[in-house]
């Protein structure tokens, strides 16, 4: 069935015929499987024309009609809540911000009646939520629910988050480190539909990495698989709150732009003044970019994605110079592979996260439909 | 039954009821499979002693009475060929110096009577043989089953290596970069046996990689996943031959290392040097190992394996300084994973890829039996 789903998914429209041409299973089976999956208002029949003598042809794709998703990102900045349907669009953004708040008790003040309130419309209006996703500063204890000790992040440290939202808000609750969900909001809903071999890099206060091999999330055996930030960029470089030296967070990161710029204060400051032709400036945004180039490099060379997608605070800031920085790249990859080189924005701006977050219980719908729907439903 | 297959590998013995237990198959289902592989000596039935009571129980293991797998390794300066058991054993191992050769008909020189000759030797045993793995040095164009333009390795461009093997020796074939083939010698006869997540590094002319998640090889896009001996090591460094500066392989390989020595001569020569006090042989090796610790950093951070591997004709010459390298990873890495971090040599010497093409082969037994013993008998 997740077979079915996945395929479905891919081409948002598609004939049983060509369902069966896809997956290998015989006419019968998919019969069955579509007519279970029409029956619990996942995917829909409709017509479509095709071709020059106009024939209508029965389709499949998802249905819209039941099931929401809501997705929640706890950032160290905001807090961000998505609702999402099976089409994969973004009904609706609550977005709060929370610099001046800290802990877990300050973020659930703002969220639980947020979330509550969403609950209450979204039920009331006859729709099913099919989960709660949620995107956290990692690294986390995956067995436990937990968050482990993410840097710069106060009062979090061994917060069992799972099992609180899902006491909170009684629904299916699956949690994130936040780059990893931002890589699936990618995979499911962005670039990456098609694309089985991706890296998300976020870049704001830290620098995170999302990897996704063969269509799936990759966590490591620690839990720290794609910590990019934590790369050595500048050998015998500065300390690190990993404990390593150098590692280009340390120089590549918002506050690691800012340590090395003589202006002092902030991004929108420094980027006026890279504008300006200032010479301070200039030579920290070009150290800046050469840092990325290396790290794109090292990304490259050692993941071979196909796809790098790059986003988070700091991103808006290096966009406009990104063109020389592919350049330098396609001069720096082995020959065979730099026409193949694509790096892209993301796709969701501030949301990816929290987009992401819903996305990851869209890949337990797609992968096992049955027992999401049941968990759900119960 | 690929599922069984891994099972009994992994537990070398293991009862029928043991089988139900650990995949969750019927007991009938499982009386099918093993009898179908009993029947096609695959596995075998022996009797066991288990517990203090001396009770015999029928165990089920490899048969290593009929199947036997070649391994061959294509390398800069050796050509090398094993012969594997289905337990894992090596049998056979023939080595012989290349140094002095290049290009195909050099090498199909010495291959071809030393493959015919022990083809026939044990087909005249009355054994079958499973197949014939290659590793040669990457990269490679997996689809067509050539060699791409691999460096320091004249006259192999674009050489349809998988076409040539099949038609020369009429073997199920297949064959892999060699630093993957090393990581698949680990994974399924090594340390790896039970790891589903493990990074080989191999150290030599080159600085090659071979990772395995999930218990599978990781080739990436371009099949350059695992290049690690381009990441960059020392910013704005040397010119590598892969287009990328100041690259590991470009300071921390072989001839990384004899450029810096200013002594000059062979890696047996400086390892005197360094034995004997010379100041600047001590300092040449010490930044050495500081190369290694920062790219074995960044392998930590970016794959986060259970276990990380080290081989290749470098390793020897390192092997007594790997204690201190060991300390102060632990005080770089972060701090929950640092007890975890697992180094280890690798387990085939030079015989590594040799070993790892055969587990090439192994592997496909595992994932596809019925399909590779039709082909095997064909």
């Amino acid at each position: 069935m997740s077979e079915v789903l996945e395929k479905i998914w891919q081409h948002q429209q598609i004939s049983r015929v060509e369902l069966v041409e896809h997956t290998g299973l015989t006419s019968g089976t998919i019969t069955n499987l579509t007519h279970e999956l029409i029956e619990r208002n996942v995917i829909r029949e409709f017509e479509a024309i095709s071709g020059n003598v106009g024939r209508r042809r029965v389709m499949l794709g998802f249905d819209p009609g039941q099931y929401r998703i809501i997705g929640l990102d706890i950032g160290r900045a905001t807090v961000e809540i998505v609702v999402v349907d099976l089409h994969g669009n973004v009904l609706r953004t609550i977005e709060r911000d929370m610099s001046d708040k800290a802990g877990p008790d300050d973020y659930f003040a703002v969220i639980d009646p947020l979330l509550s309130e969403l609950k209450n419309d979204i039920e009331k209006a006859g729709y099913t939520i099919l989960g709660l996703g949620a995107g956290v500063p990692g690294p986390m204890d995956y067995g436990a629910g937990k968050l482990l000790d993410p840097p710069n992040f106060p009062g979090w440290q061994g917060y069992p988050l799972r099992s609180v939202l899902e006491e909170k808000f009684s629904l299916v609750t699956m949690i994130e480190d936040d780059a990893r969900t931002s890589a699936m909001a990618e995979r499911w809903y962005g670039l990456g539909r098609t694309i089985q071999d991706l890296v998300f890099i976020t870049m704001g206060i830290g620098i995170g990495g999302g990897v996704v091999s063969g269509g799936k999330i990759v966590r490591g055996t620690n839990g720290l698989c794609g910590q990019v930030g934590h790369m050595t960029i500048v050998i015998d470089g500065n300390m690190c709150d990993c404990g390593n030296r150098g590692c280009w967070e340390t120089v590549g990161s918002i506050p690691g732009i800012l340590s090395r710029w003589p202006g002092g204060g902030s991004m929108d400051r420094f980027a006026e003044a890279v504008r300006a032709g200032d010479p301070d400036a200039v030579r920290c945004m070009e150290d800046t970019l050469g840092y990325l180039e290396t790290a794109l490099i090292n990304v490259f060379n050692l993941y071979d994605p196909e796809l790098v997608v790059l986003g988070g605070r700091l991103y808006p800031y290096l966009a406009d110079y990104m063109a020389p920085v592919q350049r330098h790249l396609r001069s720096r990859l082995y020959a065979f592979a730099k026409d193949r080189l694509r790096i892209e924005p993301s796709t969701f701006g501030t949301s990816q996260s929290a987009v992401g977050a819903a996305a990851l219980v869209f890949g337990f719908l797609l992968s096992e439909p049955v027992r999401l729907l049941s968990l759900a439903e119960a």
